[in-house]
């Protein structure tokens, strides 16, 4: 893929924060953070090479410099490890509908909610689908997210959950942001579906499983674990059957009503995601496995819930990610950052925190250990940003976004 | 000022959301809105002449025709009626701080808070600060802010809160949005003053108020009532000598104590601010006073705190306004709409209830009757989003922004 051996070297940078040496799991105190002053990244083939003073870089032979657009500060490009955003349509009159006085599980055994979204999903083409796809993964992109988890979801049938994992496949060339694909077929059980949740869930893991597997379309499986979807027992024999055939597990757990956290504990999941509900137990639960706690503070801002209590994760010994959730139902916003510094000032997290929930902690959640920090051996994703230091990003709850992104070593142009 | 007498008329647009003939005070269901379909807007010398069907307005006779950029949601230009966007320096410390665990009352008791605020701008000469007072002034109209209250409170003695003041004169000249000045010098007991909180009101009251009267540097006076700042025993022989010297009054109430309420009840306030921590007793004596309550979502954001009451204080008969308080400490963000919208998921406000108050009802607490309307006599002031529907705005939660924003009949440019 990368022909070019040159050695690169941006700086010098203002700060350059690598979030190396941090660990996995637990709290982090900003001291921890490796803050360079003056620093440069070196890279060749898209891999950096060395991190340090600029001047000390800048001296070693046979290295072209490539002068940034501002000196300010440097960040690893962000990972956002959840997101729905391969849909069709709008869900603007379920805001609307919700602000006026009824719930999200009213709205959803009411018909509309997600099955609404379905619809409008299903009508699309693979094609129409890839691009609204890419278009979403380009704003998050721009905002600094240069990997994004996205889910399916939005079919459910065999031959729909197909259509979008395919239509994720070819967003991928529409944009240059990695997407990791989760097969969510298990989202709710589809109104249109003629048999129990068993039997739907049964049809997926027997029909669908194995093409997604055969295709390489995900490596990942997600369910949603709540009163609206699927119970505990049901999901069990599902996430066992994906697990089996060798899918990353991945679970929706204890967003409204404790259920989910157990599960994701008891089949070795990678993560357990939202978490609004989560009590003492199953905060207690995760922290002593190996299953990442997610909070997605962007559900919390568009439903007007709680925050999942990432403080109480952290303190407990979770590794906490942050993602956006972004979906059309619950949450329409899409801003990684914003969403971050909201929920690091109602938790009361830690710039070292919420930078380690967007970057090492969420790629670890996906399975990647080459992204997240900037280090040798890591990918040049990084992000420049024009200010004076590494605390006026959260600070600025989003407002302040990156003056470049690089991925891969290459730096991204963008056009609205 | 407008020589220009040309009749222009804008449209077709799928959609013109007039906020007409709704009440000042109350709730608001969406289907009190009158959403034009297929409208026109029909302006001459920056004053609405007429809002309806487009055809209607097309046929009438020496009508020049503005063929809109796009043809989606108008709606009129937003009224943030808090802010205190006149300051230098930062405080990207303090929200590190304050998220590592301090507490806001403790941050401002150990010498940081308002105070560091106060020395970076004391620093700044009249013209840099007037720069970066336009320069956020024009990040809130590129979101379809036309017109913006700044408050000084940052200079905290006589020549230093002048200084402020005549910034935010000066920073008119470089913006097109409206701006209103609100003289705060009773922000909090500046820590350089020589006596008592008394005594420095009653230099403020002597030496300051008379002057801002004399140059006409603002016509409304603020104070923060809060055990950080002045208690309302302190503050209300403050507010009648302003009073009495013709100023209108706005009160800092109920943020993080229960104070402030019934002294802007007492006075005859035009506005009650803040109310996070007001109880039924604050609520029920606001709603039946002229004082219009104020929410400010993003210090709840900003400080990850209780969000004002905004449903019950509607539910009881207030006028509800929503702003941005935009400040350096508690709300560094910025984001009408995204406030608003994140108000309205928390505290299940209608569409109609969160565009009011941004729209007419914030104007109204401003004193402000010719704008906030779509409809003949009011401003010229309107946005134009790229939507298919109105609720396509509040439901993104701030990521749709105004694709046009025009001012006075006049449509604005936007440079980075």
């Amino acid at each position: 893929m990368h022909a070019d051996t040159t050695c690169y070297l941006a700086g010098p940078f203002r700060e350059l924060v690598t979030m190396q040496a941090l660990p996995l799991k637990g709290p982090l105190n900003d001291s921890a953070l490796r803050v360079i002053r003056n620093g440069g990244i070196l890279w060749k083939a898209g891999r950096i090479e060395a991190v340090a003073d600029f001047e000390t870089l800048a001296a070693r032979p046979g290295v072209t410099l490539i002068e940034p657009s501002v000196k300010g500060v440097v960040l690893p490009g962000f990972t956002d490890m959840h997101t729905h955003i391969a849909f069709g349509g709008s869900r603007a009159a379920d805001f609307a509908l919700r602000n006026g006085g009824s719930t999200y599980l009213e709205i959803a055994e009411s018909g509309g909610g997600i099955w609404s979204t379905v619809k409008a999903t299903r009508a699309l083409t693979v094609d129409a689908l890839a691009k609204r796809t890419a278009q979403r993964a380009n704003t998050l992109l721009q905002q600094g997210v240069t990997t994004i988890e996205v889910k399916s979801g939005y079919g459910l049938s065999v031959a729909a959950e197909l259509k979008c994992l395919r239509a994720i496949a070819e967003a991928r060339r529409m944009t240059s942001a990695d997407l990791v694909s989760t097969c969510l077929a298990a989202h709710m059980l589809p109104s249109d579906f003629n048999g129990s949740a068993a039997a739907y869930l049964e049809l997926m893991a027997d029909a669908l499983l194995p093409v997604i597997k055969n295709e390489q379309l995900a490596h990942r499986v997600d369910a949603f674990v709540e009163r609206s979807a699927f119970s505990e027992a049901q999901i069990l024999p599902y996430f066992k059957k994906a697990k089996a055939m060798g899918f990353d597990i991945t679970v929706h757990a204890d967003q409204f009503t404790t259920s989910g956290s157990a599960v994701a504990v008891a089949v070795g999941a990678k993560s357990a995601d939202h978490l609004e509900h989560s009590t003492g137990k199953e905060i207690a639960l995760l922290a002593h496995s190996d299953v990442a706690a997610v909070a997605l503070p962007g559900a919390s801002l568009g439903l007007g819930c709680p925050f999942a209590p990432a403080r109480k994760l952290l303190d407990a010994g979770c590794s906490v990610a942050i993602a956006t959730d972004w979906n059309p139902g619950s949450a329409p916003m899409g801003n990684l950052m914003l969403q971050a510094a909201v929920l690091a000032a109602f938790e009361k997290l830690t710039n070292a925190e919420l930078l380690a929930g967007i970057t090492y902690r969420a790629a670890a959640a996906l399975g990647f250990k080459d992204r997240g920090v900037l280090a040798p051996g890591y990918r040049a994703d990084f992000l420049v940003y024009d200010a004076d230091g590494y605390q006026e990003i959260p600070y600025h709850q989003g407002s302040l976004q990156p003056a470049e992104v690089w991925k891969n070593g290459t730096r991204l142009t963008f056009t609205d």
